[in-house]
């Protein structure tokens, strides 16, 4: 056999350390106050029986599915086998796959588990999912979702805390202009309830999500082709088009759903969830300092919603959602548990590390865990520095010490390139008076110190 | 379609919140080392290319490959060309395949950025992954690896810094009787030189390594099977039973090792280690404190280590190795990159997790995230209660209110059923006074408190 050139699989990647540490940075983020909320980790494993995930993501979804069999299973089959069974053979051999998101995965073991779980049930997930799409820029076949959902109680106090931890987790990540849009599926109901389209509303649903996209008036051409009646779509665009304060928008629509009991629920719940926001943060400006925007347009493509619905972008920079979800009545019921109703929400995290890279806003001290490079000049100097070494590791400083006793000029540009900020540097004189040489390698300042010093200076500098 | 219900692929699992925190305290103790010492984090996707698994693990883990292939792909077939192709399919549409261990891909990640990276490279890599052994207790399809490697150096500091990281993790886990034994691939090879049996080290090593299981006679029956003659198994067994100070061993072995260069550096190879060790400890007694055990009938089955091999085992439980590793001198060739040295270890986190259990070591606070519930009595005590919710979570706390106002019974059971240490109830006793009453779930002792005093409880409390 010759000697390969190694490859990725098409729209998977490797995550080196440099990134590694941006993406810990936003990941632990996420964890802190998904934890702090109350929410508790789950994990579930990335192979699912297939039966479980077919069905569930559509006809275009099932074929993105990516599917897994056993190498040593194939031993089984002849030739003759497929030349008989022909395309019955991956049935046979492939019923597992790949997650395709966390919300299936949940539901199922939501399902499993009913009989020992106390609901209502909080859980986030941080894992990755796989889908075989057409890989391209920003899309790839292998990537994370963060979630966290409550399932079990209908409680406003959940969508509230998805506000809350959403402007939590987007200020510590210092992502300081975004928009939080919220809307309630009820609310669209109750718009085509009044516009005589009742039957409709999943078109009408996914036809108002592009609005963003194509604007009004192609949007109305969608409806139109999908058999909406001209009455119906002149009753519709004032709908599309209200500019105004939250509390005006209550009272105008309160007005035109006067006919429409779904309608009326939605402005209860979205009045409901923005009064409990108030409450929690004491805050008459609470709208605007939590970049709230109430979008009586915001659908969300995504069937199961049925009640609030939220999206969150990134104001000037080009990239979709970095965040959404919603409201959802019935995700167990396809496994034989209806009736538990549940609310949850995602954070896309290529998409966040994406838009921190065009902002340039990772924090810069983040970008490696090593704090201080022990320069190694002879077999002396390396005795001299192992026991201090260990000192500062056993007082939580991330150190290391070059491996062998090589030119300095070679010690100086590992500590470069793997940007590690200090460099201590061990001579004879240092071993004679005890005072270490510590070179920063920003400033490239250098000076003696006391090793308890030093400590105390890499422990102040340390995040 | 009927109602399902939904299970889990054989040899996968599930990792409820109660499992997870316990696994995220193992895994967070790893992690926090291997950054104390200077490794830093690298993740490579879950799917690989075939051809860059396929050869790497014997014929036997070949078979134990999953591959993957994308649904879709299968619209491109016919019956037709199942019967004309036959078993070709498989490898035309399977031509990916979930990563086996974590080695093989960090090699590849080596070898395709050798242009970038600097060397010497310390990685560290916490990530699931696949094989298709049939499942049994303990053993899993789908299970964690933890490693760290260093590559590009052959400074033994990297073998001493080993030996005091399974140290530090250990101890941090609580786990205080267990033996990390050492030895050193070149000693074998210098026993084989001089029994006389150079050619067939890798027999040698297989053999010697179910020492522990099957016993001396029957080692020596397999080597006899494997064509040694009488002689050398004559000259080996004094080998076998060596049982005395390392300083003493090493002093016999010279002697033995007066013809063989290799034996010779082996020795020398632990010599310094140990003698690493010392330094960075400054502890005479070193080898006891460190759980050390110098055996030089430990061989690992594995064959690609050329140096120092280690292996770690918990006492008291019937749970087989727990971490283990070594040097190898050609793990990147097969991709055409040779000479780069390195040396690594893996802990096998459901296996530590095994021994927690077992022993009921795990820190009990460290069941639940959540360190305190408010009760929910009503709309008034709600809305007292969110705000200092808001004011808990800014200070770092971990807490939710009951999402509803229920039975108190019903909030209390949800409590004690999560684990969750605290319970804030407010009436309306506690909204006059503002002196919140909080509840110790393990004593069931309750006393009034200002919000602050309750808060200072809570982050004393919190680990």
């Amino acid at each position: 056999m010759g000697i390969q050139k190694p490859s990725l699989p098409q729209g998977t990647r490797d995550f080196a350390p440099e990134v590694m540490v941006k993406r810990n940075f936003i990941l632990q983020t996420i964890r802190n106050t998904f934890e702090k909320f109350g929410f508790l980790p789950l994990e579930t494993p990335a192979m699912e029986r297939l039966d479980v995930l077919t069905g569930k993501y559509g006809e275009e979804g099932d074929k993105l599915i990516f599917r897994i069999f056993n190498a040593g299973a194939l031993r089984n089959y002849s030739d003759q086998d497929f030349q008989e069974k022909g395309i019955k053979i991956i049935s046979e051999i492939g019923d597992r796959a790949l997650r395709y998101d966390l919300t299936v995965p949940f539901a199922r073991f939501v399902v499993m588990n009913r009989g020992t779980l106390t609901f209502p049930f909080k859980r986030y997930q941080i894992q990755p999912v796989w889908r075989g799409d057409s890989p391209q820029k920003g899309r790839y076949r292998e990537f994370y979702q963060c979630d966290a959902d409550v399932v079990g109680t209908d409680s406003l106090i959940c969508e509230a805390e998805i506000i809350l931890m959403v402007n939590e987790v987007l200020t510590q990540l210092g992502i300081a202009d975004f928009t939080l849009k919220i809307n309630n599926r009820k609310i669209l109901a109750g718009i085509a309830e009044v516009i005589g389209e009742v039957e409709r509303l999943s078109d009408l649903c996914v036809a108002i999500d592009k609005l963003d996209k194509i604007g009004l008036e192609k949007v109305l051409q969608e409806l139109l082709g999908k058999g909406f009646n001209e009455m119906a779509i002149k009753k519709l665009e004032p709908f599309l088009n209200i500019e105004t304060s939250i509390s005006e928008k209550i009272n105008l629509l309160k007005n035109q759903f006067q006919t429409s009991e779904i309608g009326q629920k939605g402005l209860e719940e979205i009045a409901k969830v923005l009064d409990l926001v108030k409450t929690f943060t004491e805050n008459e400006s609470f709208e605007q300092d939590l970049h709230l925007d109430w979008d009586i347009t915001l659908a969300r493509g995504l069937s199961y919603y049925t009640g609030a619905i939220f999206e969150v972008k990134a104001n000037g920079v080009k990239i979709g959602s970095i965040s959404g979800g919603g409201r959802y009545d019935d995700l167990t019921g396809t496994f034989g548990l209806s009736g538990v109703s549940g609310v949850g929400f995602s954070f896309g995290v290529d998409r966040i590390y994406d838009v921190m890279e065009e902002l340039d806003i990772f924090p810069k001290e983040g970008t490696t865990t090593t704090k201080v490079l022990f320069s190694n000049f002879d077999a002396q100097a390396e005795a001299f520095a192992l026991p201090i070494l260990r000192k500062f590791r056993q007082n939580g400083i991330c150190c290391e010490i070059y491996p062998t006793s090589s030119k300095l000029d070679k010690q100086m540009k590992y500590a470069n390139a793997r940007k590690i900020p200090f460099v201590i540097l061990i001579g004879s004189d240092e071993m004679q008076s005890n005072l270490l040489t510590i070179k920063d390698m920003q400033t490239g300042k250098q000076e003696k110190q006391s090793i308890e010093a030093i400590l105390n200076l890499l422990q102040s500098a340390s995040i």
